[in-house]
């Protein structure tokens, strides 16, 4: 059995649902620390953080991943135990297999092999642990970055090894995410009889021309890396029930995906400038959930295209689709961040799996760009 | 103490809350088969129904009301129990004063008085009451004009004693009503996440243009007897309390009062015209709740001009307000109808009441109309 799949069962053995680590990140340190990383614990509230680094030069290379899972959903439509890694057909099946378990199992291993081949490598080596990246995420790594930057420890290179691809391994890397932004509008009226609207104010009536506005914004044109900025009504409600009452108020929520050509201000302006034209009497509440970021060049991304090139023979395809990462709280900090991992397909679901040839390639992928990044010897 | 006074508190005193009649007819009964009324009960279901009629020529005339009245709603908000008739400050305090036990004692003593002045009077009169008009008046008066309709017993003029007064007793009579149709639509989309609009469809969106045409709609222009028809949305629904799903569907609930310019298949059809321009799945129910109805000219409304002119001294003013009455279900039979009674200022609140000189007055007027009407010697 190889070395990445045995670690990988090891730690899918470990049920750490969010926000648990239960010992995973021990079970790094006992590997990583014999080979010269210092093993820092950076634990806030009920989340385990781990910063593992060899070396203190500049640049400084990172893996970020998280040891928590998603819960395993109904047993019975497991068709091996989540927690009991289990290999049927060349895929190993178990909660976290995916997502993402295997990619730090191929980067752990990665490592270990770019170290040991090459123990005086440039800069340095970091792994970055969370058990919080699935739960609501703010002891995760927010609150490292905040350490880091306290002690001006500057990340230049991150890897999320999240699942990100599509059809076969490493066909997919995600090179920056949309911004999400939350809004919950409530427009009011006063409240009457339908017989008598003279009476009343209609909320559902003085909003639909706004509402029709809204959805049909263009809001941008997207560009090279992005698709145009979306926004999306998820709900709306008004009424008392009654067939025969105006209501007072309706309340509608709403989600913007946004791209790199917009930003949080422009947006609000825009929307309050729509809502505005109307003359009713609102409230409007936002709140946002993460800013677009992009890294569009560098040699983070030159090093993962070579590195993918080498390994499996094609072009990769670089992305920006998708809900959020980690990555949001590393790139503010101004480092490259891409993520590549495993395929996405049986993330959150029963049966999650990764394919044992894909785990092996995986690990070599992360590899190579390490050597591109890292040896001695190379740009 | 005055007849119509006294009448009005026995009644009172009969906790006849919807459907329940509680001996209220019987008293009715007791009172005008000595004047040589048929006492006739025509029950269906729970529901009370009585027909005294005295008379068996053309043309008939029918004095409408109901016997039941809403419940009280909070004991401790009214200032003398609502079931205890109690006087003060000139007025008449209990549940039912106005809506319509008022009108009841009022038309019953005027029929007295007229009954004993003009004993060989032309045509017939006749007293139709329900005990449920308040609730949701399935087995009341349809019931009963169906049985008359049946036997060819024609009602010719039907002055139905609702509260339709608005500042002093007289000053409003109603001629008729709007109808009133109610329709519930559901939109259809395709659910998905707001991150993905492209594998969803958002039935918000596709309803937003449709809604705003909708709820802009110039359905009519009204005419001399009525305002313009008017649709109001009274409730929207669709979400599903995340905030970062697109739902599978929406539901709008919407009422139009429409006037005689409009009927029922007419707005049916316009509004899927309407809906139906914009290419989304949808469906539709429609409940009707009554058709428009008036009485635009005829002897009863010259007779209930006049004897309000020379009882109150002022001209009174036609009107097709407010919401549905039992009208609706006379109307189609071809009679004339019109409601006249109290003042409704205080109907279905606590602290119901009718002014004693209102009591008086408005018995006065209902008798002038039987002389105007039925006395021999007029035209």
């Amino acid at each position: 059995m190889s070395e990445t799949l045995e670690l990988l069962k090891e730690l899918i053995q470990r049920e750490s649902v969010t926000p648990n680590d239960l010992g995973c990140q021990d079970i790094l340190a006992e590997r990583l620390v014999k080979l010269g990383f210092i093993d820092e614990r950076l634990n806030f509230d009920d989340t385990q953080n781990q910063w593992l680094r060899r070396g203190q030069q500049g640049p400084l290379f990172v893996f970020l991943g998280h040891t928590d899972v998603v819960p395993p959903g109904p047993l019975d439509k497991w068709d091996s135990p989540p927690f009991q890694p289990t290999i049927r057909d060349g895929q190993l099946y178990g909660r976290g297999a995916a997502d993402m378990k295997g990619g730090i199992a191929a980067f752990v291993t990665a490592v270990e092999r770019f170290v040991t081949a090459h123990p005086e490598h440039k800069g340095s080596i970091a792994i970055l642990m969370t058990s919080d990246e699935e739960g609501i995420a703010t002891h995760g790594v927010v609150k490292v970055v905040e350490v880091l930057e306290q002690r001006q420890e500057k990340i230049d290179w991150c890897l999320v090894g999240e699942p990100s691809s599509d059809k076969q391994i490493g066909d997919v890397i995600r090179v920056g995410r949309r911004g999400s932004l939350c809004a919950k509008l409530t427009v009011f009226g006063i409240q009457g009889h339908v017989a008598y609207p003279e009476l009343a104010e209609n909320p559902i009536h003085t909003l639909a021309p706004a509402l029709k506005e809204l959805t049909e914004e263009v809001w941008d044109h997207g560009n090279a890396f992005f698709p145009p900025t979306r926004l999306q009504v998820s709900n709306i409600n008004g009424g008392t029930g009654a067939e025969n009452i105006i209501p007072g108020q309706v309340e509608v929520q709403f989600n913007l995906r946004f791209c790199t050509e917009l930003d949080e201000a422009t947006i609000k302006a825009r929307t309050q400038a729509i809502l505005d034209k109307y003359g009713f009497r609102y409230d409007l509440q936002w709140r946002l959930s993460g800013n677009p970021f992009l890294t569009s060049q560098g040699e983070l991304i030159e090093a993962t295209h070579a590195a993918i090139k080498t390994v499996c023979g094609f072009d990769t395809q670089d992305d920006t689709g998708g809900g959020t990462s980690d990555g949001r709280f590393i790139a503010p900090t101004g480092a490259q961040v891409i993520e590549l991992g495993p395929l996405n397909a049986s993330i959150h679901k029963v049966n999650e799996h990764i394919s044992l040839d894909d785990l092996e390639t995986l690990s070599n992928i992360y590899q190579q760009i390490l050597v591109n990044l890292l040896a001695q010897g190379h740009a």
